[in-house]
């Protein structure tokens, strides 16, 4: 039987974030019609690069997937199965199957990211920001490598907003000395909740009021 | 009654240029009508994309965002209205009025990149492109988040080029161990000068001898 | 009379190799017809891009082109020249003339990269994407900064999948304790070689399964 603590629960919640952000990469990489190589890097930057980017801002070694190489090792051989075996209907599958992970992966990861930065005794905004970055740039390097206006700058979502939120509770909640895992647990909840939510009601951003020209 | 020191000059010219570097990318979130997230990013990049990409490379810490980070809480602030009430007619106005402290901008920011260079005891060469990518990269880095090819790249206009000269004429000027503050403000002058005529000449950079294919 | 010894022949070919890839960037920025600091950018980036987005990653200074800062002033030279007398012509007679020296600098650069990061002993998966960073990246940043999506990405030819086996080969040579210029000179001339034949034989990775949409 195994003992189901706060630590397994969260290499759970972290493996299947992970998973949902590669995929989300190797989707994108299959539409884009990239070939192996280019799969391979879009699905790794979608999985790692938010939080390689806070850590090489934030000047961390070693980064998670120098640590952790045996998931590249894995990433590698799911990108190549896919190659052989995934057909157009697998990408829609896919893509409604990894919602929920998706939105554990914003909470999670924003709610770590910010914690990481307040280790580093940073001005608030700057933490809020950090997290923010871990959960969103891996999307944002996916956009930019695949030659699209990142999708978190223009879908109106509300999915960088949430892990601003988010981040601001994080750092609320240190301030009453409350155990570390406490603050990051509860906000990365809220944000997965809020972010079922906003897919759920299809909450959107305000827009402009300019016209396009 | 202020005491009108170089000091209280710099701060004044750093802010107004920071906010045109700010405005540049704030116009171009607006014109590819990004969301709230997506014109917060543009935004900043703009502002701090040279200077930090800079420190990056050197390898300095912390981040003039980090060490201001009130500016970031304003930034958010600007951005907010900026959706609330800009309106087209405003973008125009905007873009005319951000042109002089654009100018002030590239000379400060490419003088003060170089010197920053200098102070590592870099190559000529490299302390020159530092202050260049302090004054240009955020620029570039604006227009490859909005999916753009970069506007210094292709534009024609003698803006890099003229940081470029004026990195060169800092690293003169150094030789002849002059206060760095006249290092910086003489070059810095001069910069904005030429940015000037540069625009009201409308001059150009020569062009290719190539058909296009 | 030359003394023909490794370190000479790796200067040799460490020379052709980054002229090569920097001539790849001129022959983009003209494509792109990018003005005089567009093409030097993207020239430089073609260059040293790739090695220098490793020492980041790896957190190592000084980069190569802050230490041989001359060969910017020499590039800085040649992208004026071509700007003056480029014609059409010269164009593809350049693609070809390079397709050599770039198969060299596949081969040593992937090989280098990949020994590099191994004294810093990473694991093997990180050290061999260290060695494909190095060779690809460059080319990589070239196509972004030119708004195109990475040829890397999406021509199907056996470049990075090369460099990977032959960053494999580095980190098994490594195994036996043999010179290091044996660990990297064997590998860099079979990488080399796979180049050259994937090149005259058309050599193509498999595609997707999926259709277009």
């Amino acid at each position: 039987m195994v003992d189901v603590n706060a630590s397994t629960l969260q290499v759970v919640i972290e493996i299947s974030a992970t998973s949902a952000f590669a995929l989300s990469g190797l989707i994108a990489g299959a539409r884009k019609k990239l070939d192996a190589f280019g799969v391979f890097v879009v699905t790794g930057v979608s999985a790692f690069g938010g939080g390689t980017l806070r850590d090489v801002l934030l000047d961390r070694r070693p980064f998670f997937w120098v640590e952790h190489a045996n998931w590249i090792w894995l990433m590698l051989l799911i990108c190549m199965l896919a190659m052989l075996f995934m057909r157009n209907k697998h990408i829609q599958l896919t893509e409604r199957a990894i919602l929920i992970p998706d939105a554990l992966g914003l909470g999670l990861y924003a709610a770590l990211g910010t914690q990481i930065a307040l280790q580093q005794q940073l001005p608030v905004i700057v933490c809020t920001l950090m997290g923010v970055m871990t959960a969103v740039f891996g999307g944002v390097l996916r956009d930019i490598f695949c030659n699209e206006i990142p999708k978190a700058f223009s879908d109106y979502q509300p999915y960088a907003v949430i892990a601003f939120l988010g981040g601001l509770l994080v750092l609320l909640l240190n301030q009453f000395n409350l155990a570390p895992w406490i603050c990051i647990f509860i906000p990365a909840a809220l944000m997965t909740l809020l972010r079922i939510l906003a897919i759920y009601f299809e909450w959107r951003l305000p827009g402009w009021k300019i016209e396009s020209n």
